[in-house]
C-alpha cells in the first residue's frame, strides 16, 4: 500500500505529509510541512495542487499557523486565527476551495470561547474537510461512471486525480473508476503546458492503474477529435461560478471549443466546495498569472530567446454553454445554468 | 548583413548552406549540405523546415543527387533523376511544396536531350525556385499588409518567416512587413509544441526585428482572445486543398476554432506552390506522424513516465469555413472555396 499524496501524521502536534508533485514522475519524495510558511510555500510552488487538495492543505496550514499561538483568550486567538486564515487563504487566488476551507476552519472555532477548544476545533475541522473530500470523490466517481454508455475513449486535461484531492480525484477519479469497471478503451491525457501536470501526473496515475493511456500535446486535441478519436471529455475545475461557467487549468477552454466543434460531450467534475455562488459568472473569477519562467523554460531548458516576454495565465474559463453536464458529489446537473446550480445546493442542504 | 538561412554557395559544384534551426535560438550555426543524403537528413530532422523552404531544399537536394551522376545518355540520366526526385520528394509527406519543387526540377530537365544540359537545367531550376519564392514572399507581404485596418495586435502560430522560406516569409513575413509600416501594436507567438518553433524561431525573428513580441503557450490562445487581446490571426500552411482546407502545424486548427468563437479574423498566408489542386479536401491530405520522443520530452528533459505512449501528428487541417481569407502571391481570396481557388490559378496563369 502506497501512502496517500496528502495526509496528517500524528496528533495535533504532528505534520502534514505531502508527496512533492514538482518532482513527479522522476522521483517520489514526501515532505513534512510543520509550519504555516512551509504550507504556503508548498501551495504556491505546486508541491501540492488541485483545487480540493489545496483546500485540505490550506485548512491544515491554518492549524499549523495557530496551534502554538500564545493567545490567552478567545478574542486574541480569534485575531490570530483571522490573520492565519487571511494569509493562507490568499496563497493562490483562483481555486475557491482554498478560501472555502480556511473559512470553514475559522467558523468551526467560532462556536467556542476558550483557546484550547478553539484550537481543537480548527484541527478537527481540517480533518473533517479531508475526510469529506475523500467521500465526495467517491460520490463523483459513482455519478460520473453512470455517464458511460459503452467502452469509451475518454480525454482529460491537467490532473484531477488522487494528486489533486484527498481521495480518488474528480474527473480523473471518474476515469479510473470507469476503467476498473471495464468502461475505458483508452484514456488520453493532454500534457498541459507549461507545468505538464498531464504528462507528469495524470500519465503517472493512469499508468500505475494499468489504464491504456496516451499522451498528447494540448494543441493536438482538435486533430484527435477530427479523426473521431474521443467519445467523452472529463475535466476538473478550480472555481465554478453560480451560472456554471468553470475556471480550470489554462487550456481547458480550448478543449471545450474543440469538443463543441466535434459534438463530443464535455463534462466538468467537481465537488460542491468548488462552486462559488458568490461569483456570478466566469468573468468575475480572478485568474492567477504565473511567472514568465514557467513558459519560457521547462526544467531549466530554455526555449525562447533571452529577454523574451510571456503571457502566463494559469487558468481559463469555459462558458457553461459548452458544458454537457456538471458532475458533483451531490448529483449531476445537465446543461448547467444558475437556477439548476442553486437548486443543486438546495437539494444538498435539505 | 546576416547571411540568409538558406543559400546556394558557389557554382554547380558548390554547397547548399543552411542555418541549423534545431539549434536556435541558443546557437547560430550554418552547415553545408554537399550530398543528397545530407539534404534529406536536414529536411527530416527539421534543420530546414517550413513548406516553401523545404521545397527549395528539395530542389537543390535533387541537384546534389544527380550532379555527379555517371549517366552517359538522356535515358540513363532520366532514370537517375526520377530516382532522386522520388527519394527527395518523400522525405516528408505533408508539405506539398516539396513534391511540387522536385517535380518542377524534373520537368525542367525533360526538354533537353543531353546529360550536361539536363544537369544544368536541374541546377538552374532550383535557383529559379529559390528566387521565385523570395519574390512570392514579397508579394504576400504586400497583399497581407493591406488587410490591416489600424495598429493591430496580431497572433501567429509556428514559424512562417524567413526561417520557413527563401524570402521574408509567409504569415510572419506579413507581420514583419506590417510592423515596419507601424501597423503592429504587438505580436503574439504561440510556442508550438512539441518542437517549439514559435518560442525558438518566431520569437527570435520578431525580437531581432524589434517587434514588441509576447510568447504564449498554445493552450492560452482562447483565454487571450476572451480578454479581447487579439485583432487578427495570420498563419502559414503546408498544403492547401482545392477547396481551401489548409494543413498547417499541429495546433493551428485549435487556434482557428478559438478565433471563430471570438470573431477574430483568421488568415492563411501561403504561395500558390502550397495549394494542391489534386488534393480535393483536407481529408485527403496525408498527415505526418513524428516520433513519440518529441512529445514525451521537452528539449531533452523527459516529462512523462518511462514507457508512456504518445499521439504525435505533426499537422492538422483547418477547414476552409474557418478561414477569413487566403493570402497568396497571386492575390487574396476571401472565404475560400474550390471555385475561388481554381479562379485564382486561372488568373495567375493568364
Amino acid at each position: 500500500v502506497t501512502a496517500p499524496p496528502i495526509e496528517w501524521v500524528g496528533d495535533e502536534g504532528g505534520v502534514l505529509r505531502v508527496l512533492d508533485q514538482t518532482l513527479l514522475p522522476n522521483e517520489e519524495r514526501r515532505i513534512d510541512l510543520s509550519d504555516v510558511d512551509a504550507a504556503i510555500d508548498a501551495i504556491r510552488r505546486l508541491v501540492v495542487r488541485g483545487a480540493p487538495m489545496i483546500g485540505v492543505a490550506g485548512a491544515y496550514g491554518v492549524h499549523l499557523a495557530v496551534r502554538s499561538d500564545p493567545a490567552r483568550d478567545a478574542a486574541a486567538f480569534s485575531s490570530a486565527l483571522d490573520a492565519a486564515v487571511s494569509k493562507v487563504g490568499s496563497a493562490r487566488p483562483t481555486a475557491v476551495n482554498l478560501k472555502w476551507a480556511v473559512d470553514r476552519v475559522r467558523e468551526a472555532a467560532a462556536s467556542f470561547r476558550d483557546v484550547a477548544s478553539m484550537k481543537r476545533a480548527v484541527f478537527d475541522e481540517a480533518a473533517r474537510i479531508l475526510d469529506e473530500d475523500r467521500r465526495a470523490c467517491d460520490a463523483m466517481a459513482s455519478y460520473g461512471v453512470a455517464l458511460f454508455r459503452k467502452k469509451e475513449r475518454v480525454l482529460t486535461y491537467c490532473n484531477s486525480g488522487a494528486l489533486a484531492t484527498a481521495g480518488v480525484g474528480t474527473a480523473l477519479g471518474v476515469v479510473l473508476e470507469a476503467a476498473k469497471k471495464g468502461l475505458v478503451e483508452r484514456a488520453y491525457a493532454c500534457e498541459t503546458r507549461p507545468l505538464l501536470q498531464g504528462a507528469r501526473l495524470t500519465m503517472w496515475e493512469l499508468m500505475r492503474s494499468g489504464v491504456d493511456a496516451t499522451l498528447l500535446c494540448d494543441n493536438a486535441v482538435a486533430e484527435l477529435m477530427r479523426r473521431g478519436g474521443v467519445d467523452r471529455v472529463l475535466v476538473g475545475a478550480d472555481r465554478i461560478a453560480a451560472n456554471g461557467d468553470a475556471a480550470n487549468k489554462i487550456g481547458t477552454f480550448g478543449v471545450a471549443l474543440a469538443a463543441a466543434a466535434h459534438g463530443v460531450p464535455f463534462h466538468v467534475v467537481a465537488p460542491l466546495s468548488t462552486i462559488d455562488l458568490e461569483t456570478k459568472t466566469g468573468a468575475d473569477i480572478p485568474i492567477e498569472e504565473r511567472g514568465d519562467d514557467e513558459v519560457l523554460a521547462f526544467r531549466g531548458a530554455r526555449a525562447a530567446p533571452e529577454g523574451a516576454k510571456a503571457f502566463c495565465p494559469a487558468f481559463d474559463v469555459t462558458p457553461a454553454k459548452l458544458v454537457a453536464s456538471l458532475v458533483t458529489d451531490a448529483g449531476v446537473v445537465e446543461r448547467p445554468d444558475e437556477a439548476k446550480v442553486r437548486a443543486l445546493f438546495s437539494k444538498a442542504r435539505a
